[in-house]
């Protein structure tokens, strides 16, 4: 009997991540998931992470904490305001989202390093998508490319034993309704799932930030409803 | 009046990232200095940081808090007996250190990287050298570059302000003496940092780990005496 290879699954709780998660586990990986507390308004989306990993069988759950806040410079860990309800058009005239955190994607793709090192896993799974979030530079194709370029250069893992590593983007061209057609065939039950920027404490999205926008409209898309509670539904 | 470009510069508190903080300012950069406190056993590290940062005129000493102690896998943040009193052909069959830390170099750029964005700064100093660790795959010119190139599409600054990122590693390729011999020139005061992988709690350096070694050799190569306290000196 041969023992599932492991992946590390960067998990935050939310539709795209779960989805993340049942495709790697659909492609015969053991999924190892890995959240991080790092100073977000919203740790209910921690509590999400916490019920999605245990439903989904997730071999191992990790919670590592860093501290974004002191660096400064983005709507989800200062006190900007988080947008609501701007229509489509503007979230593009934006280009880069208010709600970029600076080097995000790759400090976390850093942490599924060593975490891949040390459990000598080679696969790495995040839920990026560069449909809906083009204007973020790290959820863009060419980004993860030279990541895992960096990546196969920099553990004893890749370079000493030969272990190396695949970085897996399975959602980075679907469109929402896509990512939760997915999902649903792959069993995930997205009312554990909160995407909400400003979610109240209790964990009930506020359905007029632009996630809350964009997932809603996916879940129209994909004629289904959304299972998850919200305050107010546009 | 033009202001000076700032530069981040990752300061462990050790003889080779001093070095590093004294090369930028003298490379014409107003240093931010930069420091983890990752779950090390030696915490005097991190005062010799300080101290460091202090006496060359850093404009800013940022700490930021991570955690590998919870993925594992180094005796620098393990309960693994740091090797002592080991002569160098033991250093180097050994290939990769017992001190090696999963992406540890990958983890603290990211973070560096992280604040260059924030602070608009364009300039990334880090002290890697190629010549004693070369066992070490993150501090090697293959992997600066890959990083290098990673970072130049992982940020709003770099891809849509095209404020291009530039690593630099001015120890790469010198000698521990040649390093000394630099730093002395550029009046940094080695009685301030520590380089010791077991250090006791008030700071003085154990005279007998493979940094011990290779520090002391350094300095008996370049001539001059280590102004570094020793519990012991071989």
């Amino acid at each position: 009997m041969t023992q599932a290879r492991k992946a590390v699954v960067l998990l935050s709780g939310g539709l795209d991540s779960a989805t993340c998660l049942a495709i790697a586990k659909n492609e015969g990986f053991t999924p190892l998931a890995l959240s991080f507390r790092y100073g977000q308004r919203h740790s209910v989306e921690l509590e999400a992470a916490r019920r999605v990993a245990k439903a989904m069988g997730a071999a191992r759950h990790s919670i590592a904490e860093i501290d974004l806040r002191a660096f400064g410079g983005s709507a989800l860990t200062d006190d900007i305001a988080v947008p609501k309800d701007r229509v489509e058009a503007e979230m593009e005239a934006d280009g880069i989202p208010i709600t970029y955190v600076p080097a995000r994607n790759t400090i976390f793709l850093s942490y599924a390093l060593a975490l891949a090192e040390v459990e000598q896993a080679q696969d790495i799974y995040i839920g990026v998508n560069a449909v809906d979030y083009s204007g973020y530079p790290d959820c863009r194709p060419d980004f993860i490319a030279a990541f895992q370029a960096m990546a196969n250069l920099a553990t004893k893992a890749a370079v000493a034993d030969g272990r190396k590593l695949t970085v897996h983007t399975p959602l980075i061209d679907l469109t929402k309704a896509e990512i939760i057609r997915t999902g649903l065939k792959l069993g995930v039950d997205y009312g554990l799932t909160i995407t909400c920027y400003d979610p109240t404490p209790e964990g009930h999205a506020c359905g007029r930030c632009d996630s809350c926008h964009l997932r809603l409209k996916g879940f129209a898309e994909a004629g289904i409803a959304d299972p998850a509670p919200y305050v107010y539904r546009p």
